[in-house]
């Protein structure tokens, strides 16, 4: 959380630990007051050198210049909230060697920089109590007896009532994140922790499971890896969840939401069980091509969807590849008189904007 | 947990998910039936490449070999275990671009690769029951007002009976590591769960905080970063753990150990409180070079000690240049007649031993 504070004071002398000492005091990245940052790569013997930042186009690189062995590049001033890069060197895509703030992923490497606010947002943490995230380890009896872990927010004081109970909302990643993504670069938990103390959103339990139930890479398709993962939800993670937790019961207290890849994932189960869900979110969704065809009876019953849907809501950037599918899924809903908020927003497919999603998401839950 | 299989299966065939598809379809590492291991980079233009890997003697590395795009090395057959590395090339040292398992750390990039064991070893995930990682997330009154996590191991069943309490080991990791360390290199919480399903180790508690009080990389000697750790230890950390979780009272109940940096935190904080610890354990530890001055009296006072500490425990490989510091500390305590059991072993400076260590020390605790 600190990692900001760290770099900046790598500035102040060399290293006296005994083991280990930091190969290389390069500062990087460099946050600005004016918020405007720079990268910095030591890259002594490259041709040439790139960086490429989450909200920059498909195909769009920055080119990073040289002085002595030490490539950089300024970008901004940018919106506050957190930004994922990498660098290209030479036909290579790495993270950027001495940022520790790490964006771990199911495959390919790259690293995240935070633009704080003034004062903190909501997305940053706040001198107000915090909940905890609990890692469960479980061993899958849909997924090839994997031991795969899941990733669960109890808000401030869970702890100190064992007879209160929450409602839980399922949250889940994109594609080639992890199951850590929601905490370590969505800052979910502190969301949470900020609107629960403002009282704008009531104090509940986020689930956050591993959403690649296929390897990631393999030869299966979206719909393939939510089939399977449904399975795993229902079967493995909901048992878990509603055993181990100390949960309000029934679909009036479960929500589902989910980004990109999760999204879908949260379109598609949400749907299908009407009777485990109360409310239904997706930001910047990969909706299923097939969402149609394969909810056609269901769109023509919107009288039983809106009775029993308290919340349908997704959003999506306008400058996102994926934005027609959720305005063709606005359309579709509308044509069907399904009761929902579409919120087309400004941005790209980015972390930045799926925080500002969940924290006008979850105020709007189990009321 | 299963990134060995992520990557394997990556070879199946190409993505097709409709979001960031893996760039590159490279196995890296590749660990094989016989427990060699193949690293491999995808560096077209790189004039050089090598491997570093953390039980090479310090200064050596092992050249890859070029085939195309692609620099490779086969290494083993390697003891079971984990292993951490990074590539050098071209005057940059990387993590590996493609391995999801990254090293997280203070500073600097490093990936990791588990080579299993058959039977799985102690420190790999059992068909047993799971405790689970808690992180806490608190405002230090003694840091700056930096808001730190802690990570803390409750054992299987914790949730279950309120009315149960637990003693506490206090588990400190080394420089450059974060207070994930323990549980995403070390697998502290496997090494628990299966010690205590096989009754060799009692239930307890692990408390794992971040072990940097002044920033990594400052000017700051690992005296002074000891220094103020203790007060954040002893002035944030235990009142968190003793109000939040069902902790049994007393130094009887209250154990501290660590690695490297770590291990000397806890044999000068253990030695200086043994009002509150009765065991303390270090691990291959950055034993402070002023140990014996600073506890002058104590050590002339066997009878004292040696009637507190129920456990004092340390092991090093010869192979560490930290070793010498070990057996100096064994060769103090024997002069002094304090009773000690020092483990040399075969190794270096590297994670696979301190599993090792933790799983040979856990079982003597509370007892």
């Amino acid at each position: 959380m600190k990692h900001v504070k760290w770099l900046s004071c790598c500035l102040l002398g060399a290293a006296v630990f005994a083991q280990a000492p930091p190969a290389d005091t390069l500062v990087s990245p460099e946050v600005h007051p004016d918020r405007r940052v720079t990268f910095r790569l030591r890259a002594p013997k490259a041709a040439e050198a790139w960086l490429v930042m989450d909200y920059m186009p498909a195909g769009t690189r920055q080119p990073m210049t040289r002085e002595g062995d030490i490539w950089s590049a300024t970008m901004g001033p940018l919106e506050p909230g957190v930004y994922i890069y990498s660098f290209q060197v030479d036909g290579m895509t790495i993270a950027d060697p001495v940022n520790p703030n790490v964006k771990l992923r199911a495959r390919t490497s790259a690293s995240m920089v935070e633009v704080p606010d003034t004062p903190p947002a909501i997305w940053e943490p706040r001198d107000v109590p915090h909940g905890t995230v609990e890692i469960n380890w479980q061993k899958s009896k849909v997924i090839n007896g994997e031991t795969r872990w899941i990733w669960v927010y109890t808000p401030p004081g869970y702890e100190r009532d064992p007879k209160r109970r929450y409602p839980v909302l399922y949250l889940f990643h994109g594609a080639n994140d992890t199951a850590g993504g929601w905490t370590l670069a969505g800052h979910a938990n502190f969301i949470l922790d900020n609107l629960i103390a403002e009282k704008k959103a009531v104090p509940m339990i986020l689930v956050m499971p591993f959403g690649h139930a296929l390897p990631y890479g393999s030869s299966g398709t979206l719909t393939s890896n939510t089939d399977l993962y449904e399975k795993y939800v229902l079967q493995d993670v909901m048992p878990l969840v509603e055993a181990r937790y100390h949960v309000a019961p029934g679909r009036e207290n479960r929500a589902i939401a989910g980004l990109s890849m999760g999204g879908g994932q949260a379109l598609t189960i949400g749907f299908r069980h009407l009777d485990l869900f109360s409310a239904i979110g997706a930001f910047s969704a990969a909706v299923p091509t097939e969402f149609e065809k394969e909810f056609t009876s269901l769109l023509a019953d919107a009288k039983q969807v809106n009775a029993r849907l308290k919340l349908l809501w997704f959003a999506c950037g306008r400058q996102d590849s994926l934005f027609e599918r959720s305005q063709k899924l606005a359309d579709l809903l509308a044509a069907s008189q399904i009761k929902h908020t579409f919120r087309p927003t400004e941005g790209a497919h980015v972390f930045k904007l799926w925080r500002r999603y969940l924290s006008e998401f979850a105020p709007l839950l189990f009321h």
